[in-house]
């Protein structure tokens, strides 16, 4: 199931248009090539549209947003919607200022959204619950627990529900969730939290993913995620002693470029709740 | 021969300006200082002149093109052509909008360029002929092959004399031209173009190596793109069975910044047409 | 000593606020990853006093400066200042220009830094004497040498008295000097200066280490200097004959993750001046 998602990258080589953040914005392409995929980032106002355009999907990061990139992410938006292409929305740190929960709002205002993807207290935040955010890398409330995991699962499908996104919240468990439906995914491992910008490589893997796989954004947005997942554990079996995360966000990079349908299935731990 | 041109970069560690794209700046740095050269990023137009006047290159990019980043080119670009010191054009996606496309025609209108480097849908479009571009990354339609050899280098020869600049156009088989030769160069690896920036590297290192060589650009240029087309092929037969992009990026600038004279001279595969 | 510097960073997890450049900013994040920290970056002026606020350090960087990004240093380093949050400079090419002396002079003037982290023509311009600058990542005039030291010492001291802030001179020999005394720390590897960032990693570390120590912020940063140098000499260790600055890059990040304060105290080579 989730290995034909795969293929389907593999086989079309979907391009992806990404006005993302400057700090993991190298690796988030490098990922989208990994993965079969190809990148193009823009953020000029005046060009967007055209390359937006001329791509298959959209992937929207708030990470170093500027008053600029959001005229231009509006814009880009507004065109793919209009195009029919698939739109992912990651709010990096959206907790952390009013400026860019001010931002996600619009952006959520304006734009309908195939995807959110975030941890829990930047969804939390976005749905209007939350304040609090800790960085953009690791926050220890943010985990998805077995105890809290029936409410998370509630919380995403009414936010589903809201938006008309499928919401994808990753963390200890990842929960991807349409308004009736989720996925809870139990791959991955917490090093992962340890390297900066796996969040946004997953967030532009599953626009190359939905681009690929149209009929089903919902399927193919936890096949993205349960590949991440999948990857960062083959990336951990790899450490040896003297590796760190240096190592470690290489291994990940090497996993998605290897990773093969079979190995994809054989490895996915989810239930579907 | 090639091998000159090496060893200049290494005695004399020109010091390259880059105006580039965000994307893959970091990788761009690093290749310069694997070859032997040293860099310097800098795109505010207040301090482009300053900056450009104390260098021995300078490499402008179009990647993630900005307004503000174009009026800094033509001021850096200026200043460079009053100083004598060689210019490197990168139009990355230039086929990608209307706003890449009449930036890159402005500067060509108002800069002397040493070096044209791009891949053959770039330079096309540059030249007024194409429109399309599949992303900045690959792109099926780009490869030069035996078939197509004769006549892309008619055009590379035609494009440099309109120019006046060296035209290098990277691909299956890259060729090396000004008005009345060209190299065709057939080093490197196909992996190369899996990996984000091995292009916008490669005219960081072009810049370089022109600094270095300011008596013979053409052959300069030459050295460069035979120089990376080796390091590529280092690289992937240094590959084991869980590698991939990641680490194929790594070997490759390991590959750069070992490369010695006489394995360059030893793999060099090229005939001057 | 400084194992227990470093203990604190790994306890305490300290958020840092950069406003950096693009070229190294995703070896900040995950040099303040691998050390123990979190990583935030921000530089849009509407949001960067929330961003600081909520952060427990700041490191101001001036590679590719901005003037949007001039605006938002000051904004964010007075309330950093307000809140009593260590605030960390690091003049990048600071003698490149005239744009960058004028910027570096009017933080000077208006914020109060906790240290200033330089090679020796960086500081020396900073303080009002040299002019030259030889690119942002190498200098052979720069080496702090057994023939130079003691002058270096005085002149870090007598900075130090000027700004009240400690001064980090890196080089062949560290030099970590508040008004009365000096680290002079003899770790490292001249290969930390072949890759681009080691520096700008360094000041981000530094940061880390100031706001996990507030109660002495000398030992802290003398801590971060010789925990950056052990990690580069292991680095260096773990090289094999095929590995290069690429390499070598990721080694160091894999060091400072794995880096214990038994190893630091082992190899710590400094003496107090």
């Amino acid at each position: 199931m989730f290995k034909d998602r795969l293929r389907a990258v593999r086989e079309t080589h979907p391009l992806v248009h990404n006005i993302t953040n400057y700090v993991t914005v190298n690796d988030c392409a490098n990922i989208l090539l990994a993965c079969g995929a190809s990148p193009i980032m823009a953020d000029e106002e005046a060009e967007v549209e055209q390359i937006t355009a001329m791509c298959q999907g959209l992937n929207l990061n708030l990470g170093t947003l500027s008053r600029r990139r959001i005229s231009s992410m509006l814009a880009a938006g507004r065109k793919a919607n209009a195009l029919g292409h698939p739109v992912v929305l990651d709010p990096v740190g959206v907790g952390a200022s009013d400026f860019r929960r001010s931002a996600a709002r619009q952006l959520l205002e304006e734009l309908q959204f195939d995807v959110i993807r975030g941890n829990l207290s930047e969804l939390r935040c976005l749905a209007g619950g939350g304040e609090s955010t800790a960085g953009v890398d690791a926050d220890g409330t943010d985990a998805v627990t077995e105890q809290t995991l029936r409410s998370t699962v509630e919380f995403a499908k009414g936010f589903s529900q809201k938006t008309g996104a499928v919401i994808c919240m990753t963390g200890a468990i990842d929960v991807v969730a349409d308004s009736r439906r989720a996925f809870c995914i139990r791959n991955g491992h917490p090093m992962m939290r340890s390297v900066t910008g796996t969040g946004c490589q997953l967030s532009s893997m599953t626009a190359a993913y939905l681009a690929a796989n149209p009929a089903d954004g919902f399927e193919a947005a936890a096949a993205a995620v349960c590949a991440m997942g999948v990857c960062g554990e083959l990336a951990y079996e790899r450490l040896s002693p003297m590796d760190g995360i240096g190592s470690y966000r290489m291994y990940l990079m090497d996993a998605v470029w290897n990773l093969d349908g079979d190995t994809l299935e054989r490895r996915a731990k989810y239930q579907i709740m």
